[in-house]
Parts: C-alpha cells; sequence; structure tokens
C-alpha cells in the first residue's frame, strides 16, 4: 500500500499537553497558543475539556478559552467531555468535535474509573447520542491500545473490542492511543490490521508517546498501512504521567518534518510551528522537547555553518 | 523484503560519543565503559581514534585505552586512522578493525580538510592497503550520506561515488552516515536503494543522528530494506557540532527497544545498556538523552505504576 500523499495532523498540545502542568497556565496564554495554531494551518485542535475541575484542575477555563479563541474557518475545535453536563457546557461553548475516550485495557480502567472497559464506555451514550442529535462531530479515544502500565499486554481483541463499541456510539474518528508510548512498528502494525477490518481505515488515527522513543516509527509504520490522521503537540508539551521526566506525547514539529520528508502534504507550515513550540515552552517554563524544533530554533539562531 | 532476524549494533559512544566533550573523560572511565559495553554483549565497539591530539584532544589517550580494556573474544574493537601514523599505533594496539572516513559532499570536503572527496579518499589507499596487509578488518564511513551543513542536498549519486571508493580499497564494511540527522526515511530508502546495487547489502551500516527526531524512522526504513547493521551511542552521548543543544546520534537504548519489539535478535541486553547509560551520564555530568533510557530509569526508580 502507498503512503497517503495528505495527513491530517491532530495538534493535541493546549488539552492533552497542558492538562497536567501542576502551574495553571494563564487562559490568555491558552487562548494565543490556539490562535497561533489554527493560523499555521492546523485542520483540527484539541482544544480543552469540560471535565470537573476537581479532577482536571489545568482545565477549570475551559469555557473561557472556547469563547476567547478567534475561529479559524478551516479549524474543527475539538473538546473533551465526560458527561452530559460538559457535553452542555461544550455545546454552549460551541465545539465543532466532542471527544470521548475509553481504554483498551481491563485493569487500567479498572483503576483509573473503578468500571469496566464496556461500562465505561456505555456511560458515553447519552454523550455520543447528544453529539450526533446536535450535528457535532464525535471521536472516540482508545487509550492503552498498545501497552497498559498496569497489566502490560494489551489484547489486539480488546482493542477491536472497543473501537467496535464507539463505532456503535456512532464515532465519526477513532483515535488508536499509545497512551504509555511502548509501541514499536510490530505491535503497530498489528493493532491496525485488526481494527481496519471493523472501522474504515480512513477516519482512523494514530496517538503516539514518545515516551521510549518509538513514535515517528510507529508513525511510519502506520502510515505504510495508509493510516492518515496523526495527533501530535507542539514542542512535545505533555510528559509521561506514569514515569517523572520520560518523554510524552510526540512532537509536532517531529511529525512534520517527517511528513515533509515524506512529500506528504498537511496544510501545516513547519517553521510557524517550531516558532510556536519556542513560544509556550518559554512562555510556560518547559524545556521545548522536540528534537526538529530545537534543531532549526539551533539553526536559526547561529550564523555558523549548521545542521541542515 | 522482510525485516533482518538478527541486526549487528556497533557501539559508538566511547569514540564518536565522546570526542567532542569539552572536559577531558578520564582514561579509566572510558575504559570502564568499553568494558562494560563488551560485556553487555556489544559485537562491535567503536573504541578510541588514533588521530593527533591537536585535532582531538579528547582521544589523546587512545594507546591507553586500547592497553586497559579486557577484550572480549566476540566483540570487534574498532578505532578511528586519519594516516598511516595512526594506523601503526592501531596496530601497536592491536585494534580489530580500521575505520577511515569521507563526505558525500564536497562543500563538506573542501571546507573542512581542504580537498575534494576523491583526494580525500585517496589518501586512505596507505592505511587502507596496510590494514588488508596485516589482516585487519577496514571500515568506511560515509560522512554527510543523506545532507550537509553547507551545501544542503546531497546527490544520492555522490553518496554511490564514495561507497565505491571505498569498496575499490577494499573495506569490509561501509556506514552510510547521516552526519547531521537530516534524512527522513525516504531519503534513506533511495540512498540505500543505490549503494545496494554497487556493494553487499550485508556489509552496509545505518549511522543515523536523531539531530530532527527521525533516526529510528529511518531505521525502520532501511531494515526494510534489508541492512542488518546499525550505529549508535549509548545515553545518546555526542551532541551536535553544528548546532548546540541539539541531539546527535541515535540513543542505543532506544535502538534497542526498537529491535526488541520487533523481535530482532541482537545479543545486546537493554536492561544492562540502560544501565550503562546512567552510569556515563552521571559520571561525566551530561543529560541522558536516551528516551527509552529515561523511561526505564524512571520505571526502575519508581514503585508506582508507571510507563509498562
Amino acid at each position: 500500500m502507498a503512503i497517503p500523499q495528505k495527513v491530517k495532523i491532530v495538534e493535541v498540545g493546549p488539552r492533552d499537553g497542558l492538562q497536567n502542568e501542576k502551574e495553571q497556565v494563564p487562559t490568555a496564554l491558552k487562548i494565543e497558543l490556539v490562535n497561533r495554531l489554527s493560523a499555521a494551518g492546523f485542520p483540527n485542535v484539541e482544544t480543552t475539556s469540560f471535565v470537573s475541575p476537581k479532577w482536571v484542575p489545568q482545565m477549570a477555563d475551559a469555557a473561557d478559552v472556547m469563547a476567547g479563541i478567534e475561529r479559524r474557518a478551516n479549524t474543527i475545535y475539538s473538546v473533551l467531555t465526560p458527561n452530559l453536563r460538559g457535553f452542555e457546557a461544550a455545546l454552549a461553548a460551541a465545539a465543532d468535535e466532542i471527544v470521548i475516550f475509553g481504554a483498551a485495557s481491563e485493569a487500567f480502567s479498572q483503576k483509573n474509573i473503578n468500571c469496566s472497559i464496556a461500562e465505561s464506555i456505555e456511560r458515553f451514550a447519552p454523550v455520543a447520542h447528544a453529539a450526533k442529535e446536535n450535528g457535532l462531530r464525535l471521536r472516540g479515544s482508545v487509550s492503552c491500545s498498545l501497552g497498559c502500565p498496569y497489566q502490560g499486554e494489551v489484547p489486539v481483541a480488546s482493542v477491536v473490542d472497543v473501537v467496535e463499541r464507539f463505532a456503535a456510539l456512532g464515532c465519526d474518528e477513532i483515535d488508536i492511543a499509545d497512551t504509555i508510548g511502548v509501541g514499536t512498528p510490530k505491535r503497530t502494525k498489528e493493532v491496525f490490521a485488526a481494527v481496519t477490518q471493523v472501522f474504515p481505515r480512513e477516519r482512523l488515527s494514530g496517538h503516539f508517546h514518545d515516551t521510549y522513543g518509538q513514535a515517528l516509527a510507529n508513525i511510519y509504520a502506520a502510515l505504510q498501512d495508509g493510516i492518515a490522521i496523526f495527533h501530535a503537540s507542539v514542542a512535545g508539551l505533555g510528559g509521561c504521567p506514569y514515569a517523572k521526566g520520560a518523554t510524552g506525547n510526540v512532537a509536532t514539529e517531529d511529525v512534520l518534518y517527517l511528513m515533509d520528508g515524506l512529500g506528504i502534504e498537511t496544510g501545516v507550515d513547519l517553521a510557524q510551528v517550531v516558532g510556536i513550540g519556542d513560544f509556550i515552552s518559554t512562555s510556560i517554563g518547559r524545556p521545548n522537547v522536540s528534537r526538529a524544533g530545537k534543531a532549526l530554533l539551533a539553526k536559526a539562531r547561529s550564523d555558523q555553518p549548521r545542521c541542515a
């Protein structure tokens, strides 16, 4: 199978990247981040979560962020909603896409939300129903698709099961998420080979973490299987909550550099994103963990001959 | 083509990784590093350079390092030798393999050693001849194979030309080196497709830098083309001399994690290498830039549920 000529990059930095920041990130800064990202051409920005501030204090300003951003016509603004209350707030905030989530690992589901996988997804039925009724896009995210911090190995059949459940709820798009970054290309291909049997390839996405440095190899493997939607976080925002000091979401700059090198069209301007990565890392005082970002920033700052 | 079942990992940390360290690394520490690496199972350790200390002061203790290490029967100890004087010293030190080097970029060759590519390689003829005459293995390293800090794009034909020149000198193994880490899988495949036309695939190696985060994707691409020798540097020792703060050699731990995940046999124990990466980074006061290394160290240090 030829690799896709066009790929959709979903920028998840403002939500997935920032949600674990201990220090409250000012709402104005979040708004500027989202605006800069949409201006750089991202077709989809995961913007915030409408979730109880008791759970995720960093996302307490969800409504203000959504009210403050400038809407770009070609950008889908996604938000996470764990329940109908969150959905109502998301609807009021005019979100374009509702994201629901479930783990492919029984142990993860039990430890995190104290219920089975099946129950956890059934709980989203009212949100899914409401989203479809209101004409909103619906996306389902399957966490722990390539491994679990509690049970280790996750059977491919469990991933397929969750994908089928999300499909039954009417999901327009489904994310195969390697939440803890343990996957390698072999497992990535096995999982995509299985889930493409039950859900259209063109509506599946890869959400990879770079915790073990494997994200770009996995993305390349998934591209070879025709997957054409990938998630990434500018500057690699968001660490791994399961390993202090370890890397989390794959950096958007690294993914864009790969796509550019492969001649794949994304509609996103790498140079602008490198600037955004520098801006947000500096603003929140966090190291920029994008390798391409750091190399291109070093190159821009130097008058000397340099890396490319 | 099926990916190889066995891969040879050439550990280059003691030479390529350490050579740019500003602070002199104690000879005893270098010896311990090499000993630990060979004990972890590496079939080949690039140990030091017999080069003028005026050029590379960090390698001034080459003879002492070679004299101090414990030789493991199944490990090849490689050394760089720029000239016959270096070769004689390497021979006296009982090196197993002599490494010679040349750039595929005319601009790089002119700027660095003030001569053409052809001249630069011709200068190695006496060393190559002496190596063969003394029954030593000979390896040629083609730098700037995927791009150059001065001229940017490097024609594939230039890489092929250097490979042919190295082959004519009798090289047993030839490295395709992405010295500045700018390559992506498309270019990687183009270059390997061309060089395998003129030199046996099983004696070609991939030497990738992770400056733009692409190294593992490139390695995966090269594996798919049957390349079965890869270079890596423990803890990602060695930065990019062309971009301060940017990443250099791909980290061995990340490469081993990939190989393990793909079910490829390397004979090297990842857990031991993670420990070596921690040891050398701590000893020389340098951040460990291996993602797999950091994640596995965090996991080992934590009692909490964690990344795998």
